[in-house]
């Protein structure tokens, strides 16, 4: 896999965002930041604390995908078995690691490093910790598989001590316009032509409803600057064309 | 595979949950819905707007789940290829909807039922239509493949219409306690305990960050609402045991 244009799938381990307890907060704050490094989320899925489950599918998407990060089922109590699926799916002892387990053990008062606690300082042999300014707890890494807590403050305090160290590709670059009072069904045959003109980009129509009336954002994307700015011209254009008013960028939320 | 027991995937279709554009928010309300009826999310993907993703995705997970609920891509422009793919994946002719195609022409102006639009009335030879309130354009199934819009008021508009036609299975009872100031390593060994001791129950725990102070929420989960209620009674004890105050029902948002 080209480290050049690297991937990314996000994992989102647990039961409580599957039966709809937890909205979940993570997707969107890993594909934002990500998407920021020039590591495109290419695949998103969310899966239950089922152990074959976990296993089966880290070992599916950690060759398809650069990058693989987990979300969810790092933490002390009975449910939260993300980490020794990790390191049944890549077939190493579950044990403690010699800084995590030491660290946490220093942290807590005597008697207080129970069994439920010690078992977030016990990693896949190999782990190289991720570390947080929010637990004591860490995350780690497994090769190109990122784990990480699923609570959003843990978790995105995780993936600002990790962003540096990995290896993004080449930012991707976006322009966009917007009209209200224009239905897709009017722009869409136009915007297949401009679409058919610039393979290189991905020109994304985006419907939206305010009490302010409806309309629909347009946005291009790609590696070229230039060519966003290309398309989205001719985009305006057609736009005009249709009797609209074309306001650049995107429809304030 | 038992309809007494059914399991949903749902397939969040489009590039704009990958990019972190859009906050999805049909994932929870098909959990929740799908829940009240008996109907578990087991899997939840997202996935990009590639024709060979959507078609090997969807036939990967018709295969596994009693039903397979899709949002987005069916809108007119040339993004919206969930449709198609469908076909494809069902290697069926994509076609004109009879009804669905006639009803679309007759809504739309003499001249403004484009090639765009035609394009919602077109669906795999065989699709039963979804109807819903919001939009004169339907969703369809497939089988076990429901196809639903992508914006959330029409998905809704469309599940809601749907829904009585769904074939549920056993109502899941649930049962929680939560307690302010109590750690989850710390009742985390006595809880495995507890669930040990219910197998046919879910026991799931939930810390909660709220100014008013952090906690954790305990919920157990099972067809049998007695079991349920015998087991938050033990966790009740359990939280009382450690010198908290039990508080019956989960953690207010």
């Amino acid at each position: 896999m080209s480290t050049k244009n690297p991937t990314a799938c996000v994992l989102v381990i647990g039961n409580e965002v599957l039966s709809g307890r937890t909205q979940d907060a993570n997707i969107r704050f890993l594909a934002v930041k990500l998407g920021e490094l020039g590591i495109p989320v290419r695949e998103v899925r969310v899966i239950p604390d089922i152990a074959q489950t976990i296993i089966d599918t880290v070992n599916e998407v950690r060759k398809k995908f650069t990058y693989v990060f987990t979300t969810g089922g790092i933490g002390p109590t009975h449910d939260d078995i993300t980490s020794e699926c990790i390191a049944a799916a890549f077939g190493v002892p579950w044990e403690p690691h010699p800084v995590a387990f030491a660290r946490m053990e220093a942290a807590y008062k005597p008697g207080e490093f129970n069994a439920a606690r010690q078992r977030m300082g016990t990693m896949p042999r190999g782990a190289k910790l991720i570390d947080n300014a929010m637990s004591v707890a860490p995350g780690f890494q497994m090769e190109n598989v990122y784990v990480m807590a699923g609570v959003p403050r843990v978790m995105q305090s995780m993936f600002e001590w990790l962003a540096p160290h990995l290896e993004g590709g080449q930012k991707v670059e976006q322009r966009a316009v917007h009209a209200t009072g224009l239905p897709e069904g009017i722009i869409a045959d136009g915007l297949t032509a401009i679409q058919a003109r610039y393979p290189d980009l991905d020109l994304g129509s985006y419907p939206y409803y305010r009490r302010t009336g409806n309309g629909v954002t347009l946005v291009a994307k790609g590696v070229s600057a230039a060519d966003a700015e290309a398309c989205i011209a001719e985009v305006t254009a057609l736009i005009l064309s249709l009797g609209r008013t074309p306001i650049p960028g995107e429809a304030p939320e």
